[in-house]
């Protein structure tokens, strides 16, 4: 059978583009209302999308007179999504920085249990002084202090997760034996930043423990997903720059000692779709024309760690911006902005034209057939496994990828026709649940590919 | 309208009675699995029950070998539950010990939107070393520090719930103002426990929060309670005990300047139903014969704070146990428990029968009639504004207890006959909806008791 292509449903608010929600056609309560994402889940899974995802920080960001603000807390809303739907993935963002191991551990083990295997973490460490300090925080912990924490977030959780055996449970009502304490192993954990003595009171999950999604790409953000990572989001500008950075992560990965094909990289994508090249383009300009650029530029200061009125909006970027090495927030989108900018030599009001479409993801006007074809050609070239759908503008957006596109990449063979029996996320994307780290490993069966009746 | 009885579902594995997952009728998994949860919820809905309730605890108690172990996180299975039920109100339990605020705060805001306004919390302080060495300690912070500790939790939660005025959302999308800067209210909260900033990123919910339950019953629990709890769980013994306790939280409510009203009590029941009184009997027989008393005296021992071996099966408790005073656990359930068996005249073995039956709360065995006379007696006679309905096996003890005492309630016009509109769960209580911290207060309007159609 042909490899097959990944997809994921990135849902955000009334769609990526920042303007969306001024459109006559969006609910600018939608964000916040249970029903409006309900409904996208179920057009993700029309679409036999491998998972939906939802993205997520601890504060409130600036000002609320610029765009829909506020969210619901995502491992809340991917357990009512979950009883709304019946295949599709659920991957919750959730910080390291501002959780405890115990707690998060808990609730994405009764979300794998509440979805029967279906939900992924997206583990972040979330920058900004905004959240940091609504958790008792003067600032945000430097860059590799947040990644440390990070590392030792992942391996107190696993531990956690495999505190139970899969076969801990023995039930048995006639003795009035339950469980069997020989099978329950407590983490015991004492290191820099967590004491957990556990163990969880959970037990094992379908899939041993959710997904493991990643999103950073700085050098140690790179260097926690090689050794942690299931599954890559990643926002690249061109298919050189993917490749390159698709072709770093699989090699890290296998010098981190793990199977390359058990990472699964995914850049975004902000398709913008008409029937023809020029409806694409239009559709395009309407959502630019909405945008307010006198708060684009607030925002791309804060980005660039600029004061106040430092950039002018017909102007470029000024030439002396820092490194990358003294951000301490976003090390690698801030990297790829300047690039961004100098690379196509953007105005400061062209530059937030770009990013209101998707803050630094590849966006896309064209028809079914062009987007199909980018897809292709990045997943063919060695630039994805699958890609991280953005739609500009929700529902609507969604409702069009899935009715247009499609069927496009059903009929060439690279996405499922129908799901079939139910799986786990993580067979969805053709990985193997994960040995308990307490029990000796027996040879891992090969991880099977779901099987996919290709329509045609 | 008669004064109407407040129920609640308090819904534990397969029953209160520790022996209950042995009966031939029980899932000796029921207790992480959805659908036994989503079938309570709507027995306890087609019972019109106000709200059900899931207790909880950050930590594995004791040995697996003893009863079903482990707990979905409630507030994800209410979520999960949310979707699955209509009328009835959801009850969580978290600690203000082992959370933050910000981000309990967040959940339960997501949940009362989700849910239509149907959130209520359950604050607990959580007795024991167990949890405190998951998240960092190595023993229980001490009893007062942890209800300090509550306090200050409490104070900030209702500021980021109050962190966005009602109105704060504008959408006006020819302008392009989504919010009102002006409405948005930052806690900016320093304290000894915690220090948040702020705002919520979350808008007000239905409620404005969540219904406030609490269960301590110490000097201190009983203080907290008068100050923000709006529903109390209680384990009372003799209806003597239940008038006492309920005469004294209500004046201490007045005391703190709150309307007595606005606080309703709730005791525990343990219903044991036959169709005749020997039926009940036979029944609460079967379940204490299915007790294993070793593990019960080990139990027994660590709630005494007494070393292992102190007791013996068939004698009385010791004479030289300590006082109240130097218990840093649940001391007022310490407190009954000794006063129980003293009562009593009661050997460790019979002790540990009762204790299996509702670790405290009181058990009755008998017909419908007598269950529902019992009921009503003590709502009538100032001990309960209502119940916490505890069966002893689940589902059929729940099954029962609609099937054959509601319809006597509701005869006797103490309970409605069907819910009638969607209503906020602090609607069903008859608690006004509380105003915005930072909006001049209005007038607020009586506070509607549900119209209840009584069926005859
Ligand atoms: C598709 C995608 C989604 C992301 N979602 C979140 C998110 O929900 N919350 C968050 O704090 N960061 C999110 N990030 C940011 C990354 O976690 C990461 O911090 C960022 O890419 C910078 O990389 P670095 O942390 O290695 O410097 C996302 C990034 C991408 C590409
Ligand atoms: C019906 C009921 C339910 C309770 N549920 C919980 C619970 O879920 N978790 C918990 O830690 N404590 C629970 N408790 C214990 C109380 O929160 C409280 O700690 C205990 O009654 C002792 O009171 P004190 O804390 O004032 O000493 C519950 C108590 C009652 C009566």
């Amino acid at each position: 059978m042909t490899r097959q292509l990944h997809l994921n449903a990135f849902l955000m608010n009334t769609g990526h583009h920042e303007a969306s929600w001024r459109l006559p056609e969006s609910d600018p309560y939608a964000h916040v209302e249970l029903d409006h994402y309900v409904r996208l889940a179920r057009i993700a899974e029309r679409g036999t999308f491998d998972s939906l995802f939802l993205a997520d920080g601890p504060q409130l960001w600036g000002s609320v007179g610029q765009r829909p603000a506020g969210a619901l807390e995502p491992l809340t809303l991917l357990t009512a999504l979950a009883t709304a739907t019946e295949h599709i993935g659920l991957i919750a963002t959730a910080s390291t920085s501002y959780n405890s191991p115990y707690n998060l551990a808990r609730k994405f083990a009764s979300l794998d249990i509440i979805s029967g295997g279906r939900a992924g973490w997206n583990i972040v460490t979330t920058a900004g002084a905004e959240a940091a300090r609504n958790f008792g925080l003067d600032a945000e912990p430097a860059h590799a202090q947040r990644y440390a924490r990070a590392a030792e977030f992942l391996d107190v959780a696993l531990k956690l997760w495999d505190s139970w055996e899969d076969d801990a449970i023995v039930a048995d009502k006639a003795s009035g034996v339950w469980g069997d304490d020989t099978k329950i192993h407590p983490p015991r954990h004492t290191g820099t930043y967590f004491s957990v003595e556990g163990p969880l009171n959970v037990p094992r999950t379908p899939q041993g423990y959710p997904l493991l999604v990643q999103a950073g790409s700085s050098e140690n953000g790179k260097a926690f997903a090689a050794r942690y990572a299931e599954a890559v989001f990643t926002a690249q500008q061109t298919i050189e720059d993917a490749q390159a950075f698709y072709a770093d992560l699989k090699s890290r990965t296998a010098a981190a000692g793990r199977d390359p094909d058990h990472i699964k990289v995914l850049p975004g994508i902000v398709p913008v779709i008409g029937s023809t090249e020029a409806e694409a383009l239009a559709h395009e300009q309407v959502l630019e024309d909405h945008i307010v650029y006198t708060h684009g530029v607030g925002n791309l200061e804060r980005l660039l760690q600029l004061e106040p009125g430092r950039l002018e909006l017909d102007a470029q970027l000024p030439a002396d911006l820092p490194p990358e090495s003294a951000i301490e927030g976003a090390k690698s989108r801030y990297t790829l902005v300047v690039e961004l900018a100098r690379r196509d030599r953007l105005t400061v009001r062209q530059l937030i034209g770009r990013l209101g479409g998707g803050r630094g993801h590849l966006t896309f006007a064209g028809t079914p057939e062009q987007v199909a074809d980018k897809i292709e050609s990045w997943f063919t070239r060695g630039a994805a496994d699958g890609f991280n759908i953005m739609p500009a503008v929700l529902p609507s957006g969604l409702d069009t990828f899935v009715d247009h596109v499609v069927p496009i990449l059903r009929t060439r063979g690279l996405l499922r026709g129908e799901y079939g029996p139910r799986r786990t996320l993580r067979e969805r994307y053709g990985l193997p649940r994960p040995a308990n780290q307490h029990v000796k490993p027996v040879e891992p069966a090969e991880p099977t590919e779901p099987v996919a009746p290709v329509l045609v």
